[in-house]
Order: C-alpha cells, then sequence, then structure tokens
C-alpha cells in the first residue's frame, strides 16, 4: 500500500472542478486522463432503470476496449430517467471532452450520479469540462474524487503495489457511495487505474471476480441504483510485461485489485448513510458459494439485525432467524453464530453466541462489549460444506431516517 | 362485516389471561374452543428455524384435520431455537390443555410468540392452562386477543358473515404482529374462526390462496419470524350446507374469508412497529402474478420508499429503482406511476408521477400532501400484461429505530 494519499498511477492526470451541477456549488466535475491509450473494463448496474450514461458507456468499452483515454464524471445530475435527451447529452459530454483533451470521442466513458429525472445542465457541461481539462494534474486525483462525493461524509481511496517481472506497478481506486442508491443521488461509482499492462479480456475478468468480492458484497440498504459502475482503466505506463490469463503477474495483479476494491467497498459501509459502526458478515460452511452469499447477505441486510448493532444489542435470535428465511440450506442443530471485535482481517476473541439450533451460555456483558464496538464481525458456520462469503454493511440508525426521510426532492 | 366488536362465530369460545410468561403481568395466555370438532388448515412459516410449536402443530393439522378441538396460544416466549426439549413442552402444553378442557391431546393445536432460546416456563403454563379454561366465554375473544399482543399497539380483529343456503355463517379473525419478526417477539400470528362446514382440503385451499394475498403481502421490514402460523377452524355450528370444492358456497366463502384476512394484514401493516403511516402498494400490467408481486414487494421492502413515506416525500426516482431492481419483467418505457390519498378500495384522486421512463410534470404540492397522508395508495402499471399484486406496508421511522435498536434481550 502507498503512504501518500491520493497518487496516481504513472500516465494518468485527474482534475475537480465546481461546473455548478451541485446547489451548494461544491465541486462536482471530474476529468481522469491517461497519456496513452488504457486497456478497460467496467461493471454497470443490473437495474432495469439503467441511466444514460450507463447505456453510454456500455458501448464505449464493447468498441473500444484497449483505447479508453478518459473518464468524465459529475455530480448533482445522475441523467437517469431523461429518455433520448439524456442519451445525447451522454454523447456531448463525451465530445466536449475529447474535444477540450484532443482526443477521440469514442475513447471517453461517462458517468453520472445525482437527481434523477432531471435534463442534465448541458451549459455548465459546456463550461465545466475545459475548465476541468486545464487543471488536470498528477496531483489532481483528491480533487477529482472529492468532486464526485454526495451523501459521502469523506473520500473513498486505495492503493496497492505489485512487482511484475523487474517493474513495479500501482493500482489506485476511487469511490463514492454512502446509501446503495441515495434518495435522487444514485450512487456507487468507482474508477481505479493501473499502470499495469493488462489484456482486456484478462482484465474483465479480474473485475468481475474482484466486484463479487467487494462492492457486489457491501450492502447499505439493500438498494440498487440506476447508475452503479465501476471502470478499470489499465495503461501500461510502468513498462511492466503484459497481464494476459495464465501469465505470472495476473493471479498477483488479481489479488492487489481484489485489496483496493475491498478497501472501497469497507470504505463505502463504514461511510454509510447514517452510520455509526461497521459490520463484516463472514458465512462458511456452506454447501455453496451461492448459498454462503444468501445468507450473508440476508444478515446484513435485515433491519432488524441493523437496529440491533446501532443498538448494541447482541441479538443473537435475529441473526438466526435471517439464516432461516435467506434461502440457503441450513441444518438448524448445525449452524454456529460467533461475534467478535473487528473485521474479517483483524479481530479480538470470537464470543460463541449460538451453536446446535439453541443459545450458548455466553457472557451477556462480553456479547454486548463486542456489539457496542466500532466494528463488528458477525461469524456464522453453517457446518455442512466448504464455501464462504463475506459480506460488509452498517448499522440502522436515527441519521439514515434523517438522510432519507428528511431529504426532499 | 358484523358491528359488535370481538364475537366469535356459534360453538366457539375463549379466554385470555395473565399467567407471568410476559415480565409486564399483562394477560399471556389464550385459548379458544371449539364444542365440536371443527375442520381446520393452517399455513407455517418457511423459515429453517421453525419454533417447536410449529413443528409439533403440523403433525397435528397432519393427523387430525377434522376434529381439531381448541387452540392453546401464549406470548412473552416463543418456544423457538429450544431444542429437543422445546418440542417435549409444546407436548406437554397441549395436554394440559386437553386435561383442561376435556378433550383428546391430538385435537389442540399450539402457538407461541415472545423471546427465543429461552426454555418455556412450563410451571407457569401448568397454571395458567386450567385458568384460562375456567374462564371460557362466548364472550372471551377480546381477553384471547389482547393475551397475545407483543409490540402490538392496538388488538386486531375482523368479521364478515355469509349466506350459505338457508343459514348465515360468521367468519371472525383474530391477529397480532407488529414487525415481521419481532426482536425476540416472533411475530404474526393468526387464528380464523368460522361456524361455516367446510371440507379440510377444500379450507386449506381457500386458506393458502387467501394468505397469499393478505398475511403473505404485508410487509414491515421483510423479515420472516420462525413462529408465524396462520390457523383456521370451521366448526359447522352454523347449520350451512358443507362447503366443498365446486359447490355453491366455495366462492362465497373465499372471498368473505379473504376480506378477513385482508383486514387484518392491513391491521397489521398500521400497525407496524413506529409506523406513521400505512401504504398500499398495487403493480398490475405484470406479465405474471410473480412479476406483479416481485415488483410491489421491492418497492414495500424499500428502505428509501419508506423514509421517504416517513418524511412525506413523493420521491418517484426511489419507486421506479426498486422497480428496476426487483427483478421483475420491465421496459422503463412502458412503465407509470401514480399516487393517491387512501388504499386499494378507496382512494382520492390519482397523481400521475412517472411514465415513458421519466417523470411528468405533476404539481409538487399536490404530491407532497399525498405522500404526507396517512393512507398513501403506489399504483403502478407495468404496461405489459394481465396481471397483478398488492402489497401493504408502513413507513420507516425512528419509531422503529428505537423499538428495535433499545430493545434489548
Amino acid at each position: 500500500m502507498g503512504d501518500k494519499r491520493f497518487f496516481l498511477p504513472k500516465g494518468f492526470k485527474a482534475a475537480g472542478v465546481p461546473a455548478g451541477i451541485k446547489q451548494s456549488g461544491d465541486p462536482d466535475l471530474a476529468v481522469i486522463l491517461s497519456d496513452r491509450e488504457a486497456a478497460a473494463a467496467a461493471v454497470f448496474t443490473r437495474n432495469a432503470f439503467a441511466a444514460a450514461p450507463v447505456l453510454y458507456s456500455k458501448q464505449v468499452i464493447a468498441k473500444n476496449p484497449r483505447g479508453l483515454r478518459a473518464v468524465v464524471i459529475n455530480a448533482g445530475n445522475a441523467n437517469a430517467c431523461t429518455g433520448e435527451q439524456g442519451i445525447r447529452d451522454a454523447e456531448e459530454t463525451a465530445a466536449l471532452a475529447a474535444k477540450a483533451l484532443g482526443i477521440q470521442p469514442d475513447s471517453v466513458f461517462v458517468m453520472s450520479t445525482g437527481i434523477i429525472g432531471v435534463p442534465m445542465p448541458m451549459e455548465k457541461m459546456r463550461r465545466g469540462i475545459p475548465e476541468a481539462a486545464s487543471r488536470l494534474s498528477a496531483d489532481g486525483l483528491e480533487d477529482a474524487v472529492r468532486a464526485i462525493m454526495t451523501t459521502d461524509t469523506v473520500p473513498k481511496f486505495a492503493s496497492a503495489e505489485v512487482r511484475l517481472g523487474d517493474a513495479k506497478a500501482s493500482i489506485v481506486g476511487i469511490a463514492k457511495g454512502a446509501g446503495m442508491i441515495h434518495p435522487n443521488m444514485a450512487t456507487m461509482l468507482s474508477v481505479i487505474t493501473t499502470d499495469a499492462a493488462v489484456e482486456p479480456d484478462a482484465l474483465g475478468r479480474v473485475l468481475r471476480w474482484a466486484v463479487a468480492r467487494s462492492f457486489n458484497a457491501v450492502t447499505v440498504d439493500g438498494d440498487t441504483s440506476t447508475n452503479d459502475t465501476v471502470l478499470v482503466m489499465a495503461n501500461g505506463a510502468s513498462g511492466a510485461p503484459l497481464i494476459q490469463e495464465g501469465t505470472e503477474g495476473f493471479l498477483v495483479f488479481a489479488d492487489a485489485l481484489l485489496s483496493v476494491a475491498k478497501s472501497l467497498a469497507k470504505q463505502i459501509a463504514r461511510d454509510g448513510e447514517g452510520a455509526t459502526k461497521m459490520a463484516t458478515v463472514c458465512v462458511r460452511g456452506a454447501l455453496s458459494r451461492d448459498d454462503a452469499m444468501k445468507a450473508a447477505k440476508a444478515i446484513a441486510n435485515s433491519p432488524l439485525v441493523k437496529t440491533a448493532l446501532f443498538g448494541g444489542d447482541p441479538n443473537w435470535g435475529r441473526i438466526i432467524a435471517a439464516i432461516g428465511y435467506s434461502g440457503a440450506v441450513v441444518e438448524p442443530e448445525k449452524v454456529s453464530l460467533r461475534i467478535a471485535i473487528g473485521d474479517e482481517g483483524s479481530h479480538g476473541d470470537l464470543l460463541l453466541l449460538a451453536s446446535g439450533g439453541r443459545p450458548a451460555p455466553f457472557d451477556a456483558k462480553a456479547a454486548a462489549d463486542i456489539f457496542s464496538a466500532k466494528e463488528v464481525l458477525i461469524e456464522v458456520d453453517l457446518g455442512l460444506g466448504m464455501e464462504e462469503a463475506t459480506v460488509w454493511t452498517c448499522d440502522l440508525s436515527h441519521g439514515y431516517v434523517d438522510i432519507n426521510g428528511y431529504y426532499h426532492t
């Protein structure tokens, strides 16, 4: 992991400026540019009401997976539920960036987050994009990540370094997201840049594998937005040998990218709307990974478990009940449940709350202390097989109700 | 509908007494008795951690679908996650009631709700059951329904009358349930009694059909408890002709039973933990009933929609997004969304919020007035087919977080 905050891999520059899209006047327009063509892969929302920039950028990636140069991201308007005009606005956004940056329009990826159902304020984009282009710098990533924040309280950044042959490459990611879908702030966006050289198919495979274990394993409220997108750009500026499936560097790179994606996902859970704490739910001993994921998500999405976390009450019955309705194959007498302070990587002593379908004789004070901590690990062993899954979530607090109840359209 | 509150059909008596199971000392033990053998059918929780009384009563119904005489219901302890001892305690509960009532043990149905993972206080049941048996009366239903309340703020009762041939029969239901699973207050219980004469298979078919359109269409927090049970007993005391599938009375009876079940389900939604209002979500124009139900439940379970209801904000984007991730077959440009004050049966003017995948030019003040009402109808037309589904829910408030965050085990 790099120590310096908000650096970029070789060959990348970034900028973030206020374009006047957010009512607050805060920075709301980011551009990230690679000085050479980058291999790219992306994962998009599965929401049937996918926003215009999602529809547009899907085509860009399909057409030009080896030649991406830039991504333009705006906050304050999601360009979702905007019909044909929305598609034209996403196209114009790419064209504006291409002109300002002196690159081809089909090498520009577009992301948006913000209010939905309102046409994009294109006159602001027409002024803002050249402004952002003029400010691009190798030190500009912090400005860029701050420009894409909506209800986020902290900017989200993670990095990793890998040795590939004789060269060192960096993987650097930024993300935004606080509710899984904020009201009209359609949510989770992430851009991961690397100066490793990666063949596009291999990059896509690594990205989908990592997203399943990171961004798709984090839940604030179980909702899925119209705009969720994760993009990875690999420009090869490190000089490291090309990574393909089967090459030596493939697993090294995959593992490093996963660590970046996981770190960003956990930062999103920790910064969930109104969150006072983060919980990590590990389910092991499942017959299939799908079963493990079902049980982990049922626990992590349960409003009863999430309010118990808020209240600091180690209510094992709510966790057991969530496992029971998750749809995972379960034999009650084989299930055991433990909790600890910490997360899956680093935690204190595990306390057994239930096994054999019954509560264990646990120390109520010790259990309450764990559930009152800022980071809570909930570990379930289904006792049936070898598969496991990990999900990150946050508590359900008065703050969540305030943010989402009193936010007016 | 009957005007007199809390009456029972002919041939039924009920009682509710404090047995000391609830810490509060409130009534917590109910008995309902039929003076003759009743046909019976039941629907049980699908939670893998089904509680002992569920496992026990399933056997009773399977063995004795024509000869049920009584149901014993306690609140304060769910007898869930209690292992072999739990099953023995459910058996003893039935035996105690059989002895006190002078009937066969296999004619007694048992339900429990309350804390889970704690052995049943059988010494209290041994004193309480004879006490309740001694107080049985045709006027005892209000005492019975009050005895099964946990976080409910009001007792839930509904009735209907049907003419069958020359006779009149009543259908009378009671229910409890406030969260779909309260913490350790495993939740939704209902008993429906009728003096109609119904063949058990027909009774089962009607019950499953009605439950899918009532109790299974109400959601407070999407959680499903270990104890959820709906029982119907038909004792034939009205003298009406036997109802079977294909007889004239079948649909009349089914429709009346559905009206009772729907009324109870809506009372549960209206009394959801911390609820300040009830919402009815109607999805029509779906390709299948399953699609309609998926879309309706996604809207009704969305914490973002539920907080918008709490805040009185007609946030159509959250509703559209929930439809989009529901898994229902959707073509965004064919979807329309309307809201009104009221419910599916009786409502004010419908206001169009969105159609063709885009917001409609609606009056923001009128929309806010509707979303601020005590009863809100959300009507979605998917524009694809002929199928529909209706779901009832409540808002997500500070009260929900308080009740479930500060309830300690």
